[in-house]
């Protein structure tokens, strides 16, 4: 059987993930380093299966624009140790209090609510660590640390969305309320992990521009699907607690907009982020395709 | 009365708070921005009346060589955030459990647990932020960010002491395992603040292995001093509480050596400290004061 365009991007992605997690293996110490129960936190989360989204946003940003692969890997990798770290925080007993994810018990739950709190100060310490080594243009470096630490924060940043999804979960939250939490706590990374590729392999500043447009139509709607998927699919299917949402009563675009207009907002959202793509011509090509890709669960 | 060198010191170090106050004032986002509580934790537990120790140690490594003022002064801005963030997550129920920090509530006390643990989150991301910005020499800035980065991680710095601290609490601890502890948990971070500042302003190698050996002694020195005094002050003189050390049989100085030893083994360093900086001649003198300074509450 000839592989069909699908199937060439799921090896095109998978090639990637194969990529990145060994370069983490290399990147994390290793699970007997002195004391071994952080490392072992810290990997246990790292290597839990995740879909190594941002990495793969972060190295298809920087391809578009030539950029060195091993550089671009190492930036991919730290911004997956920055989600990780989120993951951890996010799961714990004061914040979601979630008991599993990505089909494993969550940090806290197989270490202990110290180890994991830890755990996560590491990862993130750990990816600027990375991000900070020697690098071709250090002043690009600077800039795409810059951009990584403000999306990250509460300046707003996810730190923000996080903390008005807290504050906003069991009261009736609005079109706008849900639009600020999801762009705060995941489009802004997401557009960051696009930007940051292309910035360190030094795009110009309209590619920039549009590349921005495009990560923030994109990381929206990858976080509408998600929400979308906390409703209709099982704990299995997602490796983590499923209809969490609704009954902690959160601020999601299924329970402002109903499952179906969320599905469509994620699809125009996806549109319109090709579409501002449309400067770049024929070589953003596969961007386009991982735009769709992120949405494409949830149909 | 005319001032005596003594005076002298505390009006230096006084002027130099003053700065750190007012700049950090610049750097944090105002308590009533959206959403305000993540902001009003960060300033609480920022605004507490700290020593300010680490950008007072940043300033005056990056003094020695003529380094930009306003660099200096925003890089120390950034430790002294850092800092911030590992006493709250420190103090978090399910690490030291701790109450009182300087004097008022600690601020998970204040603002719940949740919120402390964004705060902490948010204020070690705004300092890779403010380290980033634009830089005189972006290649020395990066190195800046990986010394930190590198001394408050698991690899091993701050994060990997404070695992240690909580393995050890409640077993046998000797001289070794305090060591140790009081090295990664503390002495990494003030000896990075003293090299970040020498470093940004464009020390030469042979300057940075002087003053790395300076913070390592002078850092370790410092928390056995921090030690001594959880032993023999009261709640009232620290604004924190004491002889907790002990209850929780913690690994300090003072358990392992007794008061005394640990005051002299703390005034060798101190004096091996201050020998270090001979190759730098007089202008090292503001330094050694410092260094006296850090263990002279215990005497």
């Amino acid at each position: 059987m000839s592989a069909t365009p699908h199937d060439t991007l799921h090896q095109y992605l998978n090639e990637i993930r194969r990529q990145v997690d060994e370069e983490l293996e290399r990147l994390l110490p290793g699970a007997q380093e002195y004391p071994p129960s952080i490392h072992q936190a810290m990997r246990h989360s790292v290597f839990a299966g995740g879909k190594r989204l941002r990495p793969i946003l972060c190295l298809e940003g920087g391809r578009l624009f030539d950029g060195d692969e091993n550089c671009l890997l190492k930036l991919g990798c730290a911004l997956e140790l920055i989600h990780t770290y989120s993951l951890i925080h996010d799961d714990l007993p004061a914040l979601d209090n979630d008991d599993l994810r990505r089909g494993k018990p969550t940090c806290h739950k197989a270490f202990g609510e110290a180890t994991a709190i830890l755990a996560g100060d590491a990862l993130l310490t750990l990816a600027f660590e990375v991000m900070s080594e020697r690098s071709e243009s250090p002043e690009r470096r600077l800039r795409v640390i810059h951009e990584i630490a403000y999306a990250i924060g509460a300046g707003p940043g996810r730190v923000s969305g996080q903390m008005l999804d807290l504050e906003t979960a069991g009261k009736d939250a609005d079109g706008w309320n849900v639009y600020l939490i999801h762009t705060w706590k995941t489009g802004a990374f997401i557009r960051a992990a696009v930007l940051c590729g292309a910035l360190d392999a030094g795009a110009t500043e309209d590619d920039l521009a549009v590349l921005g447009v495009f990560g923030a139509k994109s990381g929206l709607a990858f976080q509408i699907a998600d929400d979308v998927l906390d409703v209709t699919s099982t704990r299995e299917q997602m490796g983590k607690s499923v209809g969490k949402d609704d009954q902690q009563h959160k601020a999601t675009y299924p329970a402002v907009y109903g499952v179906d207009e969320s599905r469509r907002i994620a699809e125009r959202l996806v549109k319109e982020a090709s579409e501002a793509l449309e400067p770049l011509g024929e070589r953003a090509r596969r961007l386009r395709e991982i735009a769709h890709f992120l949405i494409e669960r949830t149909h």
